[in-house]
């Protein structure tokens, strides 16, 4: 089994590059409601308001191309872009498709590929309405797909930045394997938690203030919301709900589980949409004036864990 | 220089492809107006109507690596996006913006990509508000950016399926040495015709039956018009407004011009916008039962000129 390592990748230099292009990101028209930074822009558009987001799936960092049928790329990629949509708690209403094909690719393989971004996209009721095909001449050119979505937001859109000192975390469902589990893996064939958002956000009102879905593991999606609510977070690693076998380091760290990871008052439903679970893994703490916001893993009996995996370089 | 000839990247095979996914956009829900196939997707919002299209721009396919600077590159990537929405006679939005780093690329030209899309998006009222990055480990794995932007339809969108037997096609501007012309060239450069599509919609209303904007060449554009038209083209190689030296067949094939292709009934002005020539170079025309809508390169002394470009490969 080929096994991909996203930490390879050094995310801290994507996340570098990203927070330029944030700190740029001034001056934009007060029809931009929300600019880059979270997980969908929000739009202002007379009286409608409109959530939309980009995302990409490339060959070798986002899936084995060894091991996986090119129908659970092309699924991958929408379900990756439509948990964008989950995490803001919004309803998707179309999505496009960008393909940059290597020269060997192939036309039915090519084929295959978009019915399957068809398939998946009217699945989640987010019709694929548009995109671009590339037939490329490199060899060793890996492929490069790239799907956006449009939603409506229900209410406000749960942005990362709504998270207040005192708020429980939570997650939904099971934490990593999500990438080196069984075949096929979560990460590829995971739901979008799309009702479950709906219906979290339906159930707790006011009382939902941040929200993201998690894709970079548990420790830097909640370093995200740290930062965005300039508030540190505190997750007890006992309390991380980890698939069997998974130690808590990985079930934190891996990520690809598209799980929703929230913040909240008040009472939250141990289970939510058609019966997935609620865990309370920690909770949004002050952090001392001055200091930047950290995600701190409080390990019960061995007091703090932490900077390992380092998601304190995001925080 | 280096010569980028876009056609040695069989656009054939991406038109086929096309065919297929637009052949399967069946079944879409009410709300998608007008789905994959045209320069941009419309959609039905309730009261409001929103357009959407994705373009990419790739390493090697749309520039130069080793003669364009890295600000051309993101500017290009944008304002193609954006004569997109000049094409439908639209208003920009916003556009998001994705990018698939080689591992050599480097932090401060990355920086300098997005900044450049950035002011370029700014320029077009079209503000960069998301998108995303993935830096990757391939060696010689080239650059890929796509731009996705959403605009208004003012009034009606002009579509490419309008053209009426009996209209007049007409372009702006010149044609033709495009890709390569003198450096930096015209495709890196130019500045898409919104305005221009705009006063031409003003001023023609329902007179403005078609509209696409030159990116595959005049004869590939016209056949996609034809096409969606259900109507042939013919198109008087003597009135292509050919820039200077640059012999018909190559301003009608090379691309990348960026130039709008209308058809329109009755009047149309000598100039639109800010002095914008207008040329009228051919007619809608009517096409015998069964055969398939084509386009005709007309060469007055000696008849018929066609099928060496290849037009009629997709008509």
């Amino acid at each position: 089994m080929t096994i991909i390592d996203l930490c390879e990748h050094d995310p801290m230099r994507e996340i570098d590059l990203l927070h330029h292009i944030y700190g740029a990101s001034t001056d934009l028209p007060s029809r931009v409601r929300l600019g880059p930074g979270d997980d969908m822009a929000l739009l202002d558009l007379d009286d409608r308001r409109l959530l939309v987001a980009v995302d990409q799936v490339i060959e070798g960092r986002h899936y084995a191309p060894e091991t996986t049928p090119i129908e659970l790329v092309g699924r991958k990629a929408i379900m990756r872009s439509v948990s964008d949509v989950a995490a803001m708690a919004a309803v998707p209403i179309a999505a496009l498709a960008t393909a940059a094909l290597p020269p060997n690719f192939g036309r039915e393989r090519s084929e295959r590929l978009f019915d399957a971004m068809r398939v998946a996209a009217a699945e989640a009721d987010c019709p694929l309405i548009g995109g671009d095909i590339a037939l490329l001449d490199d060899a060793g050119h890996p492929l490069v797909c790239t799907v956006t979505v449009l939603a409506s937001p229900v209410g406000r859109a749960i942005t990362r930045g709504g998270a207040v000192v005192g708020d429980a975390v939570y997650v939904t469902g099971a934490l990593g394997g999500s990438v080196t589990g069984v075949e096929p893996a979560h990460h590829l064939t995971f739901q979008a938690r799309i009702a479950e958002a709906l219906d979290l956000a339906a159930r707790l009102g006011d009382h939902l203030h941040a929200m993201i879905d998690i894709s970079d593991g548990l420790g830097r999606d909640a370093a995200h919301i740290a930062r965005a609510s300039d508030a540190s977070i505190e997750i007890d690693v006992d309390r991380i709900p980890a698939r069997a076998g998974i130690p808590w380091r990985r079930a934190a760290g891996e990520g690809e589980d598209y799980e929703l990871l929230f913040t909240a008052a008040g009472d939250v439903p141990a289970t939510i949409g058609d019966e997935v679970p609620v865990t309370r893994v920690g909770r949004v703490i002050d952090h001392p004036g001055g200091d930047a916001p950290r995600v701190v893993m409080r390990d019960g009996e061995r007091g703090e864990a932490g900077d390992e995996l380092g998601w304190q370089h995001e925080s």
